[in-house]
C-alpha cells in the first residue's frame, strides 16, 4: 500500500476542502426532517450544492442530476424505505459514492434491520456514533466511521483518528447529521474514501473549534459553526487539524 | 391539601431544573415538522434527550424508551392520528406522563375534535394560548395550562400564575412548541404536574428575559433564548421566577 | 395606464411595509419541509401571521382563514399534489391571491408538468430563478418574477427591476422560499401585484443589505436577515430601495 495515498494528512484536508469549493458537487440527501435545513446551510458552506426531496415520485431525477448520495435514517416508514432503496440502486448503477447514517438504529430493532439490510448494498461509508456502530457490527468493504470526541476511521486496513471537535457540537441537533453531509461532499470529489472523510471530518471538526470561542452557548455555537465551516481557510486546517494513523 | 408540596415556588424550580440536568430524561415528541429541532435544541439545551420520529413502523420503540411524551397536533392526517394513538396508549399503559399541545385547533374543527378525543384518554398536560384552551372547553383529571404574557395554570383546585417570558417570545416560531417540550422534560423528573409545570415555564420565562437584551430582534432573540436556557443557573431562578399562587 | 398607480417606487414600499404590520394578513404556506421555520419566521418578522400545515384533512380549514396562499413545489408527492390543488381551487373560488415558486423544477420532468399545470389555473404571481423560469416558458396572465442579483418582474406590459440582495442570501438556504412568503404578505393587502410584489422585494433585499455588516458569513446573516426584517422602517426603505422601470 502506497502510504502517501493512502494515509491522510492535513495538506489534503485543505486541497480538499478546496477542491469542493472549486468543483461544487450537488450531494442530494434523504436526511431527517429535523435537520434538514441545518444540513443543508452545512452542505452550501463548505461549497456543495444539497438537495433534499426523498418523494418517491422524484428521486430518481434528484439522484441522477447528484454526485453522491447521503441516506440518514431519520423518520423512517415503508415508503421512506422503497423511496431509499431506489436512491441506493442508483448511486450503485451509475458508480457514485453513497454515504449511511444509521442514526438511531440503537432505538429500534426495525430500523437496525434496514440499516443492515443497506450494509450490504455496499455503501462507501457508514458513519454512526459508538452505540450505533457497535450495533452495526463488522462492515465489509467499505470505510466505517465512528464519531465522538475522537473519530475513528477504518477501511479494514488502516485506521485513521480526527481529534478535532467541540464538546458543543452534542448540544446542537443535526451536528452529526451536517458533517454525514460534509463526507459526502468530500466523496464527490476523491476516490479514496478514507482520504475524503478524515478530510470532512477535520474542516466540520476545526470549525467547531474556531467557533466555540465566539459563541455564548448551544445557539450561537450552532450559528457561528456555519460561519467559520463558511470561511475556513487551508492555514486553519494546516494549523488544527489532528489527523493520527494505526495499521490495523 | 399540603401546601407545601402543591404549591410551586422558585426553589422549587431551580431544584428541578437541576434534576433534569442530573436525570436527563428522554422526551420522545409527537412534533409538527416546522419546529422539529427548534424544540429539539431547547430539550437539549435544559439537559433532556429529545427524539422526534413520527413513523407508524417505530413509534412504539421509540415511546418504548422514553420517559415521557409530547403530543403537538400541527400537521395531522390519518397516519399521524393513529400514530398519537399509538403512542398514547403506550404512555398510559406504561403510566409514563404526557403533555397535549392542541396547536391550531382554532383553525380546524376536525383537529379541535381531535384534540377533545384524547383529552378523554387523560393526558398529564394539556397546555395551549387563550384562543385554544377557550375552544377546549373544561379539562377534567389533568393541568390545564392557558399561556400567554402571563401563564395559567390549574389543577382544578389550585391556581398558579407564571408571569415570566419576553414579548419576543411571540415572534419566534415554535417557541409555545419548546415550551410544551421543556414541560415534558420536567413532568419526567416530577410527578406533582402543577410543580413539574410551574418550574418549566419559569425556567423558560426567565431565559427568555436574559436572551432579550443580548438580542437585536428575533432571529438573534431565538439563538439567545437557547444559549440562557443552557447556562440558566439556580440564582437566575431565585432571583427572577416569578410564581404566584391563588386557590380555585 | 396610470403610471402613478401601477409603478411602484420606494414610497410605495414604505407604504405597503406599513400596511402588512397594521393588518397583518394570514398567509398560509405548503411550502417544502426543508425551509418551514425559516420562512414562518420571515413572514412573522414582517408582520404576517404564517400557517403551514399541508395535510388533506386540514388544507381546507386553514386556506379559509388565510387572506394569500403561497405554493411552493419542494418535496412533491400524490397527495400533496393532490392538496395544492385543492388550495388553489379554494384560493381562486374565494378570490384570494396566491403564488407559485417552481422550486427546483428544473431538476425534475414531473415537477416541471405540474408547475405549467398550476400557472394554467392562474397564479397572481410565478417567482423563481433564472433556470426554472427559463423552462417555465411565457407566463400569462399574471405576474411573472425571475429573482437573483437583479429582480426582474413583468406583468407583460410593464417591467420592473429590484436591485437590491446581498450575495450571502445565495448561502442561506431558504431566502428564496421565505421571499415568496413576504411576496404572499404583500399581496395580501396590495391588490396591484407588480406594485406589491416590488415592495416586497425591496423589503427583503433592503433588509439584507442591511444585515450584512452584522454578520461573520452565512449563519449570522441569517440571523441578523430576520433581525433586520423586523425592524426595517419606512426610513430605510426610501433611503436603500433600487426599483427601477423599463416599458416592455
Amino acid at each position: 500500500m502506497n502510504e502517501s495515498v493512502s494515509r491522510p494528512t492535513a495538506a489534503d484536508a485543505a486541497e480538499l476542502l478546496a477542491r469542493v469549493r472549486a468543483r461544487r458537487p450537488r450531494v442530494h440527501c434523504l436526511m431527517n426532517s429535523v435537520v434538514q435545513k441545518f444540513t443543508a446551510d452545512g452542505i452550501t458552506a463548505v461549497g456543495a450544492i444539497p438537495s433534499m426531496t426523498s418523494s418517491l415520485d422524484e428521486i430518481a431525477d434528484f439522484v441522477a442530476r447528484a454526485d453522491v448520495l447521503t441516506v440518514n435514517l431519520g423518520t423512517l416508514d415503508a415508503e421512506r424505505r422503497h423511496v431509499i432503496r431506489i436512491a441506493v440502486d442508483m448511486a450503485n448503477a451509475g458508480g457514485k459514492p453513497w454515504i449511511l447514517d444509521p442514526v438511531h438504529c440503537d432505538y429500534s430493532p426495525g430500523r437496525l434491520a434496514f440499516a443492515r439490510d443497506l450494509i450490504a448494498l455496499g455503501p462507501t461509508v457508514v458513519r454512526g456514533n459508538r452505540a450505533e456502530m457497535a450495533l452495526i457490527g463488522e462492515v465489509r468493504a467499505s470505510l466505517a466511521i465512528e464519531t465522538g470526541p475522537v473519530d475513528h476511521l477504518s477501511d479494514g486496513s488502516v485506521q485513521v483518528t480526527v481529534e478535532n471537535g467541540h464538546v458543543w457540537m452534542a448540544g446542537v441537533t443535526g451536528t452529526g447529521c451536517l458533517s454525514g453531509g460534509v463526507i459526502a461532499a468530500f466523496l464527490a470529489v476523491e476516490g479514496n474514501a478514507l482520504k475524503a472523510a478524515a478530510a470532512a471530518l477535520a474542516t466540520t471538526g476545526v470549525a467547531a473549534e474556531l467557533a466555540a470561542p465566539e459563541a455564548r452557548g448551544p445557539g450561537s455555537f450552532g450559528i457561528a459553526f456555519l460561519d467559520t465551516l463558511a470561511s475556513l481557510s487551508a492555514d486553519d486546517l494546516l494549523k488544527h487539524a489532528r489527523i493520527r494513523h494505526a495499521t490495523a
